[in-house]
């Protein structure tokens, strides 16, 4: 384990071997209300030790000496959130000296995107609750967890394949409408429906199925599905090793 | 220090925190002889110390208690190599349970591409070494070093801008047959002109200049620039922290 020796005093706990501990980042989309936006949220759990004792952070723990890193992260995020994604991407590793005000604390990131009926279900815990992402409260999370959240968001914004995200937010099938409202919520901004699609169509990842929303409408709406390329490599399955 | 404590026999050895490492991947253009193709090769440095003494590895070595990351990677590199690349990209961090046969190991791999006319300047040292891509020896690396090497070339086809590629390997101004050279030797085939050319009018990420290529030619050619997006917010400048 990872733990400090009680017998260290700060200046010594700074030049010991630094602790590995792995954080989570799990987005997922909140539908709007009455025609407000959809919003990217995320779980957050209540710390209850210090450092840092009640303050928001991210679902995380140490590693332990007989589990890889992607394990680490599925099992502490389960065992704080209840939430069992079924892929964890590796973040970044963030490693700042003075991130930790008790020792040194080098944290894996991981991240994941939830399905839209996944999020809110989490255990019944206090201390363990879902924000939206402008929530005031991300922007004063224990460690450099802000930090964390941003980069994922970043990323998310940046170095993602929008179809993919799509499928992994929306699942399967999915139509331009829910596509659009999940493209606003990540770059935070409405977006005009008809450029929307016309840019769409430039984009290789996405193609329309044979298959309608079901429901009443009389133009039931299209689905579509994302044909993009497979996932990195080295993304993690958090069950199954 | 992350050094083992010699009382500890292999059990207890796997159950200490693990110890943590850098190791950097840097890739270099070296121009292809007599009208080969261009090679991708990168430096790599002799182990003179078990576990795997003799075998060639990533150059790297443990995180100090009172320095970042990146810091870490910039001075291992430096001390090993002599090289100073003018920035370092966080790759992944690996680490599986076994991947060291002595202990507990989780490396953080950075990554970086070099200039053209750094490829090859090392220090005077002969377990210091570049390597081209496909030499035998890069399939037999220490640890799973070889993993992390499949690894950059992967981020390195996949999911950077060919544009900033270019940037990074051949500097401010470059031809497009240099930067088909690039391609092609990233790719690991050959790539036809003409097409090569109607792809990349179809990417933003270069534009021409009004320059053009020195030297003795009736018709020298045209000088491009990368006019893409900015670097990755948390990529490290190794020698400023």
């Amino acid at each position: 384990m990872t733990s400090v020796p009680s017998w260290a005093n700060v200046d010594e706990r700074r030049n010991l071997p630094p602790a590995l501990a792995v954080s989570t980042v799990i987005l997922g989309i909140r539908p709007g209300v009455e025609g407000g936006p959809d919003k990217l949220c995320l779980p957050l759990v209540r710390r209850i030790r210090q450092p840092h004792a009640g303050m928001w952070a991210l679902p995380g723990g140490p590693v332990d000496a007989r589990e890889s890193l992607g394990q680490a992260a599925g099992r502490t995020l389960a065992g704080t959130t209840g939430l069992r994604p079924n892929y964890l991407e590796q973040l970044y590793t963030f490693g700042d000296i003075d991130r930790s005000p008790t020792h040194r604390l080098v944290t894996i990131a991981y991240f994941a995107l939830l399905h839209v009926d996944q999020v809110g279900a989490t255990v019944q815990d206090p201390n363990v609750a879902w924000f939206d992402i402008d929530d005031p409260a991300i922007a004063q999370l224990a460690f450099d967890h802000r930090k964390i959240v941003d980069y994922a968001l970043w990323r998310l914004r940046n170095k993602t394949e929008y179809g993919q995200i799509a499928h992994r937010l929306l699942g399967e099938r999915f139509t331009l409408a829910a596509l659009r409202g999940v493209y606003e919520a990540i770059l935070g901004r409405r977006l005009d429906p008809a450029n929307f699609r016309r840019t769409l169509n430039s984009t290789a990842s996405i193609e329309a199925t044979d298959e309608y929303l079901a429901g009443g409408k009389h133009r039931p709406p299209r689905l579509y599905r994302y044909v993009g390329h497979g996932p990195d490599p080295l993304e993690v399955d958090p069950l199954h090793g």
